[in-house]
């Protein structure tokens, strides 16, 4: 039996969801360009899209994007537990716990695409919850009249957003929504492989994505940028840092060879947002550490990834550094669910073995004579 | 790329916890075997063993003893959540919850294992709680005077148990803490391998093990036995069961190719058991079941495995089978913090990948087109 630790060259299903071209940087939701999809789309048509392997007619959309807005409305008893736990705790424990919590009443049988829809439309009404509070601001109640997006960032603010603020945003949470395999969407398919519910599994890729190696990384890269405080800083910052055999946060991929297309999209709106915000600075930086880790790691694959500039776009947008692993799962939870169903279709449990190492035919001795 | 659904034959990591030996039908904990360690050892022990690798002396077993019998209390708040949603919540749903709870407050660095043992010393207080608000009972304080299973049993009746109800609590209990690789253990370490913390990687295997594929086959189990109703029934429902190409619960598994270990152990406790408790004829009927299973099923190397009389057992000690999942993920929950443990020191992220089988270069379509 052969070691694979990490599960690296392992294929652990056929997926007709998404597909990365690691040597040409390019990425693709149900066939389509994840390029055209920021430009045309937004997130509700590309959840339906991922969802259903088909882009909505209007009547679909207009449908469905009705039916999300209803959703929005978290229970009372879980917002109580949010506004009384947020003010210390990690957001992204929060999260897990709320989403377990509305497992509680709905975990029974049903269509797995159904209760993901009802989860994917509370998750931002928790995240605006977690970070208002923090701040110690009242709750603001969704608007079933505006769309995910939009209503995400005015129950964020309590205000309306601008069009930049918008489309920034819908563009961020579209690029999340899947990424093929990856640890936390790999968690969701090892417990709904046991036939768990899908709540279970969802919490299990909270559970994955709240690391430093997954979508820690978006807050770290930020934090990364306000550390190093100015342009000026950047080369001496990156070059001590990857002298000491340290990461530079934001860099490298496990399948991208080059520059991730989601990093290459979100720079653009990182620039206008950053700008708008004043945080020019703030941008320079960023594009320093791109410019100058390029130089040093590019010939070894090694090049900006998504969470390299979301974080400058979510920070410009008003969340905390902490915050953004929850943003990151309010989208990717479209993709956890769709790799669920997709999986469940010709379900087999998920159990890898281990190689024994250690010693054999040990023999018990009474406690007093050890 | 090779496809490896299931990862049937693949190697996730090299472990000195467990082995098991499918053929002869062997399990060994840190080499000893489980036969000697139900005999001689007990639930805190046999945890020491697990987590430290090797058996305590007296005195080091008597301060952890001590250690996790100061950790059973739950924080207030959670036991009050308990006791709110146990009534009607599925009980791997509330342990779930409840779990991620503890994590909001400790979830930041530190020693694995000394939170391992926070977890462990209070699940059995959750698991009492749980049982006892869906009977309408006042709840009772654990005991520090108790041993682990002792105390489990006491929170569970509100009165000191009998010497074989205790032995059996405690075999059983030493029997689930773990079982090398496995869906629920895996899930703990694609969540631990993000660097993620130790109680998202307690959710986790909770999430996983609640599949009815898995930790929720105990009681399935044992719900087979109470349908069937009489041992003269037996012959007629497994036939059917089986002709209809339905599987019979608590039976097989992808090690053992033989008769459980755990299971043989297990069958002597659930006899003596059920002859004190009045369930001698359910007794008498999973040994008809197992009897005529194995004639039809053996030479397909389908034998008994834990599930099948573990359910037995917990029935006859006072637990709704609802609740048995939750049994034994407080005794799995020492083998996925020691494997978490062990992989930590030489982490890996787990990472596989998927073969894309969809369209692509599909061209994006304006709603109106469509």
């Amino acid at each position: 039996m052969e070691l694979k630790k990490g599960l690296e060259d392992v294929a652990i299903k056929e997926t007709s969801i998404t597909f990365i071209d690691g040597e040409l940087g390019r990425l693709y939701y149900r066939g389509y360009s994840v390029y055209d999809l920021a430009s045309f789309s937004n997130f509700e048509e590309v959840a339906y899209l991922i969802w259903y392997g088909k882009l909505p007619t209007r009547k679909e959309l207009e449908d469905f994007r009705k039916l999300m807005a209803e959703e929005r409305k978290v229970p009372d008893h879980i917002s109580s537990f949010v506004r009384q736990v947020s003010r210390n705790a990690n957001p992204m424990d929060v999260l897990r716990t709320a989403v377990s919590m509305m497992g509680l009443e709905d975990s029974r049988d049903g269509d797995t695409i159904q209760k993901a829809i009802k989860i994917t439309s509370k998750m931002p009404t928790i995240v605006a919850q977690i970070q208002r509070t923090r701040r110690g601001q009242d709750l603001v109640e969704p608007d079933p009249n505006l769309s995910h997006a939009e209503n995400f960032l005015f129950m964020l603010h309590g205000e309306k957003p601008s069009s930049t603020d918008v489309r920034s945003m819908d563009v961020s949470l579209t690029l999340h929504v899947d990424h093929e395999m990856n640890a936390s969407t790999f968690a969701c398919l090892v417990v709904a492989s046991t036939l768990s519910d899908i709540y279970s599994s969802v919490v299990a890729g909270i559970s994955a994505l709240k690391g430093p190696l997954h979508g820690g990384a978006n807050s770290e890269a930020l934090k990364q940028f306000l550390e190093i405080g100015s342009p000026d800083n950047v080369e001496k910052y990156v070059l001590s840092r990857l002298s000491s055999g340290q990461r530079l946060m934001g860099f490298g991929h496990r399948v991208y060879k080059t520059m991730d297309p989601r990093a290459k999209i979100l720079r653009e709106y990182a620039k206008q947002l950053s700008t708008e915000k004043g945080l020019g600075e703030l941008f320079e930086i960023a594009q320093r550490v791109e410019e100058i880790g390029i130089k040093i790691l590019g010939n070894r694959g090694i090049y900006p990834n998504v969470d390299f500039y979301s974080g400058l776009v979510f920070y410009a947008l008003g969340f905390d550094p902490d915050v953004f692993p929850t943003i990151f799962a309010s989208a990717r939870v479209v993709g956890w669910t769709a790799h669920v169903d997709e999986y469940l279709k010709d379900n087999k449990l998920i159990r890898p073995k281990a190689i024994y190492v250690g010693d054999l035919g040990r023999r018990y001795v009474p406690i007093d004579e050890r």
